[in-house]
């Protein structure tokens, strides 16, 4: 079942432990804490009477944002009903054979990789390496019938983040090989340096590269169903060719705009990740009982050291106290001693914090 | 490209013809003319925060309303991104190997049947007929190597409607040949008898039978992508499966409490559609060089008698005083003398009538 792998399963959360769902801080899921911004509101209102027509198929307008937004031209942009969409039309189109994916990592990668009937080969990253691929590893792996490569960058649950010199590398290599390489770059603006550490810059120097991005995570509209990929004109091409005609709502389509940022709604964002993301890890690593992996963007990896605690205990007797947390023993090569919590901003962090060393204490 | 396949492009025709978008009537999307209620509407704004979280992958609280609307088990109900989705998971399920297809029909159908590698067989409904399919030639059909046969009732483009003893004929004899009916019902809410033509009633009767709905038609909501799908439980399961998991967005999962009608939207729309419905047709067929097959729900088909005018001059004509007309050449066994209609309110048809008769005289 769905509800048992994802992380913000709220609704789930509300029937078992009998918390309005309102009620719940919610930090499974990892979502921009300042919420819905102000003007994407106001767009949505200002769009439900066009709810009437049937959606802009081929998304103009947004692509036309989107276009301005990364500077990235119209003809290679795909947009799909969140990421999810475009990771499966992505495979549809490509259909590698063999797919290399860093992991742990987000499960819909290999979910879309096998209904598309490709073999998964999971390339390990290692607690000791604070889950960086090892390079030589790496570079001997994708040189041994691969056809494609999967990267979360930062990576989804372990915030690691590559340096962009390094993924040039890689990709680079991949290039030679004839392996495609796809970087999920969902919570890259939820990153210090925010677009700097995209590679949608180089994406007209490679054929081999395909970049998947969303607006779910930045403004913090996972109900919307949005996001979007950036690629070859061809592979784009043939993606919007199979896709499903709507599938992108229209209030999805109309929110383009707060691209443009005139509200500060990004800048706020990157000035609370900068102070929240240090303060919050410096606190948790206070707590005994715990290993903390150094977060890279909105979300942070810890790992349970006191025995006979696991992530199942933990996660219940947080949520009798109304907080989420995201079990991460089903991600591949973690175990029952993970769990994945969202940052959010002080107040909240501050309250989650006193509940944690409770619960551990 | 899926923009010219299907009816309600506005926004290409509003890039065409230079008209803008709220400026045109369109009369080739067939729509609830009453447009979005209200309560939706209030529904919807109320809903904006929930944004912020994932949808409800199981849709759970839509799945209740449903079923108390009418009357099928929750387990028996499968919701989607529109009836697209509902198609398209259908037929990933059940992988036929030759679908039947009374055509004139909407397009998807034989879309999502060849997606999943079925041969498809048209049958064809003939104009002579009224377009209602001959028994004794669909039982022959049935009975040669066919697992499944795809129905819309009332069909698109021809606005005709199959009894409900006829069909229930049809579904027993299909039972027997263990050959697989589907019903698209996305209009049946606007036919003067609305859901008492509905075969949801007889649902359980038959492990052969699958319906598919929609909340876009009667609720003036294309632009939300809604749809759903009634059938076996166990088919119904392994739709659930195979769907991607937040394919219907938080706001669509909310609408369910408008199928309680306690503003009476539904109500108004089948006494709209009892008096425009014969008032329309009767004017229609005062026009010369036309033929006007009589419709049962929202929408006309029309045949031009006229030597020397088709469908793809008249569209542009009408289209250049603001008025969009489906161009229904492309549908099967139709040619470029066919075109299809909404029927809107009195006001708007009236324009429409007196503009037709401009460009038609």
């Amino acid at each position: 079942m769905q509800e048992q792998i994802h992380g913000g399963n709220i609704y789930k959360a509300s029937r078992m432990y009998g918390i309005r769902k309102e009620d719940f801080l919610d930090y499974s899921a990892n979502i921009n804490p300042l919420g819905l911004p102000q003007n994407l509101r106001e767009i949505l209102i200002s769009n439900l009477d066009n709810l009437v027509n049937y959606p802009d198929t081929e998304c103009t307008e947004l692509k036309q944002d989107i276009s301005r937004y990364l500077k990235v031209d119209e003809d290679r942009i795909i947009v799909g009903n969140g990421a999810s969409e475009v990771i499966f039309l992505l495979f549809e189109v490509l259909r590698p054979k063999k797919v290399l994916i860093p992991s742990p990592t987000f499960a819909e990668y290999s979910k879309a990789a096998v209904r598309c009937g490709a073999d998964i080969e999971y390339f390990p990253l290692k607690e000791e390496d604070n889950f960086i691929p090892d390079r030589e590893d790496l570079f001997s792996k994708l040189q041994a019938g691969v056809d494609a490569l999967f990267l979360c960058n930062p990576n989804n649950p372990t915030s690691t983040l590559l340096t962009k010199s390094s993924l040039l590398e890689i990709i680079e290599y991949s290039s030679r090989r004839n392996v495609f390489v796809i970087i999920d770059e969902a919570f890259i603006e939820l990153t210090a340096e925010a677009n700097e550490n995209s590679m949608a810059e180089v994406l007209s120097r490679f054929n081999n590269l395909f970049i998947i991005r969303a607006f779910t995570k930045l403004f913090a509209i996972p109900g919307l169903r949005l996001g979007y990929g950036l690629g070859g004109v061809e592979t784009v091409k043939k993606m919007w060719e199979i896709k499903m005609p709507w599938s992108v709502n229209s209030l999805a389509c109309s929110v383009g705009p707060v691209l443009e940022d005139k509200t500060g709604y990004m800048k706020k964002t990157r000035e609370w990740i900068k102070e929240e993301l240090e303060w919050f890890y410096d606190e948790l690593v206070k707590i005994p009982g715990l290993k903390v992996f150094k977060p890279n963007t909105n979300f942070i990896l810890l790992k349970i050291l006191e025995e006979g605690l696991n992530v199942k205990i933990l996660k219940d007797k947080m949520a009798s106290k109304g907080i989420l947390i995201r079990d991460a023993s089903n991600f591949k090569f973690l175990n029952e001693k993970f769990f994945r919590i969202a940052i959010k901003d002080r107040e909240r962090n501050t309250v989650f914090l006193r509940t944690l060393k409770e619960v551990m204490g």
